[in-house]
């Protein structure tokens, strides 16, 4: 055994895996896109490729691998290890078995959990959470997920805890993809960004951003495509952000009145990317909502930044990570 | 040693004191109104009054009581026993050394604590959360404060865990009565409710509010002259009551959303009184904002009632009380 192990992050933009060493240092990596078309069963067929490039990436056979840990969206149950309603893929509303239809085509154990718990419990042991043992995680990308850890242990609640996204922060706002109203995801998650974008563009207001998606040759906003349209000073792309930027900053600032903890970690697509160049305007639109202004949080971007999902994903395999997250991922919606 | 305590709940419109037995039960009661006048010393003064008057209730002497506990707004400094900055009481800007004040009138130890967290502690030990390990503690009052229990201890953060009325509700919303915009408290608080009431009522709309309040020779609109009014079928009275509860109800499911835990105990003035008579439209008002609405949180009224805070009060004194609270209470605003 080489104590190596998989870890794969199943998004709704991209499949990122990693092979990660005893000491949890990738080694080996690989992408690929997630399939739109299709079924479950071809989204699989896509992690096993993503994963069989990172393990040709780290000069190794999977078979040499311990196992393979996946963080998924949707709704998990880690000891069945199906996934269920995972509303960003494509024809999954049913259950899947995930765990076992990948054990079959890499024929290693394999364990489903969170993919915004995994990656938070990266960061935990492996990322800023080192230095900060209490500290809400938050994932910034199609939606925005968060994770909340308190003195070093992740704080599940009934199994459903950290939905950040999903915190209000304009009672009869906008809708947001849940169905609900103004929940911060319904202005800071990239589908409900894209959808504003899609409106207003097709309402006249001139817009860089589904330009640039053509000319990638992408279908949706990525939020490389956000970055390049601010780069071109595209001022819808600059209020939205902001919108975003803002909804996040309140939603953060709430939950620090809650919990009074001293640290904020911002990761995810977006937010590894704007937690760059928009942190202090983040950090500046929290303050005036937060009860104790003279002691903001530590707001850090995620260490371990894109392959930080898979990286925790990895973490599954083995003891530790069934034990704290494997049991209590299954009622996870 | 009887083993008999003292409890003051020291609020911006009464001071309730109680005697306890060994076993937390209230063997005396006593409330004074909170003097609107002169600084703090008089407030001191009102509060010995009122827990002699307690003793005398129960049939004891001050001088047999192990000791007396207070549950003060303001920030708190446990260990000197000191108080700062209790914006509802008159002249209390700088710091007060409470303590030393009410042991001089009443010759037994005192012990000062977080008002919100007094009353929510009792509840843990005494009331509603030996049923909830996990739960929100809502109070209800001039202000809405909160308090969080994880797993049967207080989660205190970084010592001012638990402001949920400065969740924000309505991003640039409603002034709240600390400054910022659109937190809970700025709709749901009993002193942001009257100076709505009052600008309405000023602008030209009908309400008995005022009336009933002059009639019962207040000076302010107390929890019971908006039930009046209420049973009266005043119509701004119902509009702002619901308004309130909306407030209450939609940070109630954000922290559910962040916390998912299973329980909410309300409390405080308003809140035992309207959660009565309310219950209902504060949960239905709930569940459209909450992730999981498949299994909304259990809402249950503070058991203890209004005399929840001063038998809070009563566990600072003697061991328990102090290692969990007073150790802890001192950087609470």
């Amino acid at each position: 055994m080489s104590g190596h192990r998989g870890g794969i992050d199943l998004g709704g933009t991209k499949i990122q895996a990693a092979i990660v060493d005893e000491g949890g240092s990738p080694v080996g990596k690989a992408r690929r896109e997630t399939p739109r078309k299709g079924g479950p069963a071809d989204v699989a067929a896509a992690m096993a490729e993503a994963l069989r490039a990172a393990a040709a990436d780290a000069e190794l056979e999977v078979a040499d691998l311990e196992g393979v840990g996946v963080g998924s969206p949707g709704v998990v149950d880690a000891e069945a290890g199906t996934v269920t309603a995972a509303k960003n893929l494509p024809g999954w509303d049913g259950a899947y078995p995930l765990a076992d239809a990948l054990r079959g085509e890499l024929g290693v154990p394999v364990t489903v959990g969170n993919d915004v718990q995994v990656a938070a419990e990266a960061e935990l042991r492996l990322g800023a959470g080192r230095r900060h043992p209490s500290f809400l995680g938050v994932f910034w990308g199609t939606g925005v997920g968060g994770a909340i850890f308190l003195d070093g242990r992740p704080w599940l609640g009934r199994g459903a805890a950290g939905e950040l996204g999903h915190v209000v922060v304009k009672h009869d706002g906008a809708v947001c993809p849940c169905g609900r109203r103004g929940c911060m995801e319904a202005y800071a998650g990239r589908v409900s960004m894209e959808r504003m974008a899609r409106e207003r563009h097709e309402a006249g207001e001139p817009t860089v951003l589904f330009d640039l998606m053509r000319k990638k040759g992408r279908d949706r906003l990525t939020s490389g495509i956000w970055a390049r349209a601010l780069r071109q000073q595209d001022a819808l792309a600059a209020e939205l952000i902001d919108q975003a930027i803002e909804a996040i900053a309140v939603a953060v600032a709430s939950a620090i009145n809650l919990l009074d903890i001293g640290a904020v970690v911002l990761g995810g697509g977006m937010g590894v990317r704007f937690g760059k160049t928009h942190g202090e305007r983040l950090r500046a639109a929290m303050v005036p909502h937060l009860f104790r202004d003279d002691s903001p949080p530590q707001l850090v971007l995620a260490e371990l930044g894109d392959l930080g999902g898979a990286i925790g994903a990895s973490l599954l395999v083995g003891k530790g990570g069934e034990a704290s997250l494997g049991a209590t991922a299954g009622a996870r919606p």
